[in-house]
């Protein structure tokens, strides 16, 4: 067993999605769509104590509770350039990598599907997130037809892929939102998710987002604003789920006028350095 | 619709399985376990008509059976360094990648499950293979648990990647050996699976592979020699199913002084360039 293992996570942008809470947290979750994002988390651990973000001392509930689930006392290292609590998923990729890292450094043999659900489950249970981590250890753009770790939930995924540029304007609680009443929500996401499933391209990925977000309610004034503009310049974007943020297809924010960070869709998902 | 679309395909080497026909073929396949490789099969595909492999005419009947599934017409220009009939999968390659570029040129707005399971049904009824398509599909070191396409199979990974070395010394039919009596060979496949399962490691992965080969009596005596080698040398090697081919980890081959190609795991599966 090495001494130490680092691990990627890419970031993943939810573009809509419903709710389905359990009391099994390998059976809750979220059936939706995203894109696995190129720029992500590296989550770099060995026998200790203590877990970093950039640089800080940090709490990170998903991360204790995947320590706690692989009974592994260690010290976790975990960076990243995306903007935190802005609709990355970047609690659910410093899970993910934990895990990955944990199995490899303590010797816990576990699969892939094992560890995703580890690292589900503890994300849902610490209220952070409902399906970035099925997401993220798939890659590509996925749909996700049915909630939960691999054993309950389905994935299916769009066949194409382009790059993408995103920016961010602020953070917004996932936990509020998705702990609050989400009928009007989880309404929305199962229409786009059936907009997607009859049409499963980037254009009707991003159109079905758009519009989950005006039907759920979720548009920030800034994020209409951003969406709107980058519309005028004859781009596609929509919003993070959940966060301040405006993600879009190509060049379509800086085309629009505005500062974005670049990058493409991530088709490797979660993995060991 | 774009004019033309070319599509990669990671190659798939096999180290153990077991057949399961059914007559539906979205049912039928195999379980096992095997590599995903760097070094794969592109393909460029036009309105038109006729099927080239590396610059010459030729007929690839789950190529065919994908135009025809798709009601397509085309031109499809295959190409691949990977050596032909000898274990890397490069006809459900050939099926997989026409399935995503048709997706692309003619419109057909499929997902990747449905592409996915056309491409799997196609390399069935052609008889040239059984676990490629869905391994080329995922990426990694996939794990196949239950046979068949997306709707119906089930796959788990290890969650391990290395360098991988491989060397082809010839051909061997898959159909010959996947259509006659395969009860040694499935039993053999299932033993090696649940060692695989109750220890995910790319270390059991090889010395299950190893193991299989062995009890299925399908190594041939050039496979065996070079695999002794590899081992003699201190590697990890087994033969790649089902072909007159060996691979090995890192640099088993080059230690054991065997000329051999060197490629990555493709943590990517099949997708659009």
């Amino acid at each position: 067993m090495p001494d130490s293992a680092r691990a990627f996570v890419p970031g993943h942008v939810t573009g809509f999605f419903s709710a389905h809470p359990d009391d099994d947290p390998t059976k809750a979750g979220s059936r939706g769509a995203g894109l696995v994002i190129g720029d992500g988390v590296t989550v770099e651990l060995e026998p200790g104590g203590g877990v970093e973000l950039n640089g800080e001392t940090a709490t990170i509930e998903a991360v204790n509770r995947v320590l706690e689930a692989l009974r592994a006392t260690a010290h976790v290292v975990v960076k990243t350039d995306l903007p935190l609590g802005a609709g990355f998923g970047v609690s659910g990729a410093a899970a993910l990598g934990t895990a990955l890292a944990t199995n490899a450094v303590f010797g816990r043999e576990l699969s892939e599907n094992e560890l995703v659900t580890i690292a589900h489950g503890a994300e849902v249970q610490a209220g952070t997130g409902l399906g970035d981590v099925v997401a993220q250890a798939r890659g590509g753009v996925p749909i996700r037809l049915e909630p939960g770790a691999p054993a309950h939930g389905a994935m299916d995924g769009v066949p194409e892929h382009q790059s993408v540029e995103y920016r961010s304007f602020g953070e917004l609680s996932t936990e509020e939102i998705i702990t609050g009443d989400t009928d009007d929500l989880t309404a929305a996401g199962n229409r786009a998710l059936s907009a997607l499933v009859s049409e499963p391209t980037l254009e009707t990925f991003m159109s079905s987002s758009r519009r989950f977000g005006r039907e759920a309610g979720l548009l920030t004034p800034k994020v209409e604003e951003v969406v709107r503009d980058v519309s005028d310049a004859g781009g596609e974007a929509s919003m993070a789920m959940l966060g301040e943020t405006v993600f879009a297809l190509d060049s379509g924010l800086s085309d629009a006028g505005y500062d974005a960070e670049r990058c493409s869709v991530s088709l490797a998902g979660a993995h060991l350095l």
